[in-house]
């Protein structure tokens, strides 16, 4: 087999058989095929594609380039879920904590956030103390214990996503359905889940803009993982504004445990709910939606979902005290608001927009090796659809440095639109794909 | 300016600029630009096109990549032909000289045989001594001296175009009219030429199979040329079967001396006279096609051409003496005839199968690094559209190791086709682009 025959089978659009998709996915792994060859291929893959039968091989033979973690040993149906990544998406820190609460055993690996979207580890890693760089063995521990742990994806898991990603990143090659859909499937198939809910985003936060794009996406992600026997389904929610009214990762810690409360926005608590839901009818500890939606608001009314997230804070070495107190964790120096320029409906807030000048505060990084500050971010005043008056403060700027705030405040006030016409926002929820 | 946003924008279907077509150049060049990001940019050129604008802007750089020969101090129109490249297709060895008999300065840089086509330069080094490896400055001095130099591409000549070729051949990036255009004018144009005819093979046996796609890759080398400055036009011809009877290198070499005594095969004459006749107008020595083609037979029948040819090959170090005896040229010690399967007549000799039965032997190369044999080859007994009966010798195999001549009867088989009606071949001239 030649990887050069590989290459013009795609690049004249043919399917690739198993064996062929195998031998480059273990000759990335391996090293042993060369980058060059890789990116040719990649890009032959962008351009023509790759059908269901082909991208399930490859999220397979990426699973198959490191360990496939055997989670048996842990009694229930594992359930997991992945958010494909917006702005002021912090769900995870709800849902998790509900979902084990309610009897499903949460083994969740997250990433970090990358680009204008957050990322579940640099929020959790908001928390004083809180480890997110636990071993599988640790993972098993967490679970038997507390029901849920919430870790970065260790080096065992999928090594050749990672090779590929960092070659897709710098050779134009990321824009795919099929190489986008292996890189999450991967990593979840890997994690050894029974079930996966999805929450593709859709919209200008989310990184794809179109809901045709974005079912395409939650197509071929469920397709894969009920082919791997992962039972899978996926959500589609809107990403146009932040969701809830808080960005950056100690805010959003924040506004989670309001959740947790009871309280919190009502966006959040929508998806959260959704989603925790979806986790219990495919755990099997409730027996259908609606039974599932009064366990997980039942949780949160009792305070047992709140509870659990103390344990799961104080099983992974952060400190519980949080949860009670949110002067414990880091908060930003200064204050700074942006108004609204004029009277009428705030007929629009960008999410790319508040998530670039989030990342330009510090609370997200551009490059994989860029630091961020956990305290900075922003809060949103007002939300899509409110009536707003000239003057009024809509979004709030925490930051710790004078020169960051500059670089935020032209994608912070260019993300406002203010018109004259009420415009109701689409519904959150745009489509399932079971 | 980063290799990624360039890389993006041709994946997106996109026109580069000039500055961003000379970066990518330049990065080859250096060594600056990393090769993965180079197959990128190569696969999405492949699947995504270049227009003539970014066409000749590539070329352009790739010429600037090394020296543009200064050829203004030999008096007179410089003229070059380049093929395609073909089977059997040794009408360089017949038209250089003869075109510089009747007074055009013709530097003429070649390549060697790959794949199932022959190559100028394997065919020169068939002559004793012949020495194909000048300098530039060993190629200025053959031009005043004997009106024209047969030499190879010295490493100064677009070095660009090396570094890039190397790479698609490995990328499955080599199909592309764009990027095979940008690779031979490139050359053509460094080579420091005023006019250029090009011979764009069409057929079984030539790169591009379809009347459709040569005519594609003709005008697109033609339109580099000409904006370029340098006056080209081009002809198509079949290369549906091997030109003249001769394929293998000496013995090519014997067939282009029969033509410039006045004999050899109507279709080497054919082809060999009318570009040759296109150098005279484009050179300026004659004043139309029909005076030109008048001066090239005139120059074949006084031996003018022969003449030439003789002092070409002693200036650069060959045995002259081949020219009147055939046996100081490299000779096979077996032979082995492929006789006709049956009656009626040959309907076709397929070019790409001799060609390959032809390297079989040892007369080309599979790779670059492969050595080749002068000696061994292939006469075409039989032309398509003669008459054979059951047995008559087709094909006569000049072998030196029974192993290769295993290899390549096989090959040599499959190439021929018999049938009962007459099928009259097409016009060796299908087109001209001006």
């Amino acid at each position: 087999m030649r990887a050069v025959d590989i290459i013009a089978k795609k690049r004249d659009g043919g399917a690739l058989t198993g064996d062929e998709i195998r031998f480059f996915v273990a000759g990335v792994t391996a090293g042993t095929l060369p980058d060059y060859q890789a990116s040719a291929l990649l890009m032959a893959t962008v351009l023509r594609g790759m059908d269901a039968q082909e991208t399930a091989w490859l999220t397979e033979a990426m699973v198959d380039s490191g360990v496939r973690v055997d989670l048996t040993g842990i009694p229930g149906v594992k359930v997991d879920k992945h958010s494909t990544g917006g702005v002021g998406d912090k769900t995870s820190l709800v849902l998790a904590p509900l979902a084990a609460a309610c009897g499903v055993p949460v083994p969740m690996m997250s990433g970090r956030g990358l680009g204008h979207t957050g990322g579940t580890l640099d929020k959790l890693e908001a928390i004083p103390g809180f480890r997110v760089s636990l071993s599988l063995e640790d993972m098993r521990v967490a679970l038997a214990r507390v029901g849920c742990a919430m870790i970065g994806q260790t080096s065992e898991i999928a090594p050749a996503d990672k090779t590929l990603y960092a070659l897709r990143d710098v050779t134009g090659t990321v824009e795919s359905i099929p190489l986008i859909s292996a890189s999450i499937m991967s990593k979840k198939i890997a994690e050894g889940i029974d079930a996966l809910v999805l929450d593709v985003k859709t919209g200008s936060g989310a990184f794809m803009k179109t809901e045709a794009d974005s079912r395409r996406l939650a197509e071929s992600l469920v397709s894969i993982g009920n082919r791997s026997g992962v039972k899978t389904e996926a959500i589609i929610t809107a990403m146009d504004a932040p969701l809830g009214r808080a960005v950056g990762n100690a805010l959003e810690v924040i506004e989670c445990l309001d959740v947790l409360k009871g309280g919190g926005p009502p966006d959040v608590i929508e998806v959260s709910v959704e989603l925790a839901s979806r986790m219990l009818v495919l755990g099997r500890v409730a027996s259908d939606r609606a039974d599932a939606e009064r366990r997980v608001r039942a949780a949160i009314a009792s305070g047992a979902g709140l509870d659990r997230f103390r344990r799961i804070i104080e099983h992974q070495g952060g400190d519980p005290r949080v949860v009670d107190d949110y002067r414990r964790l880091p908060a930003a120096p200064h204050r700074h608001v942006v108004a609204s320029p004029g009277a009428g409906y705030l007929t629009g807030l960008d999410a790319q927009l508040v998530g670039r000048a989030s990342v330009a505060l510090g609370a997200g990084r551009d490059r994989v090796e860029d630091s961020i500050d956990p305290a900075v971010g922003i809060v949103v005043m007002v939300k899509p659809g409110d009536e707003v008056r000239a003057g009024d403060p809509i979004l709030e700027l925490h930051y710790r440095d004078r020169a960051r705030l500059d670089a935020a405040l032209p994608l912070a006030t260019r993300s406002i639109a203010v018109g004259d016409v009420r415009q109701t926002p689409r519904p959150l929820l745009v489509g399932e794909v079971l």
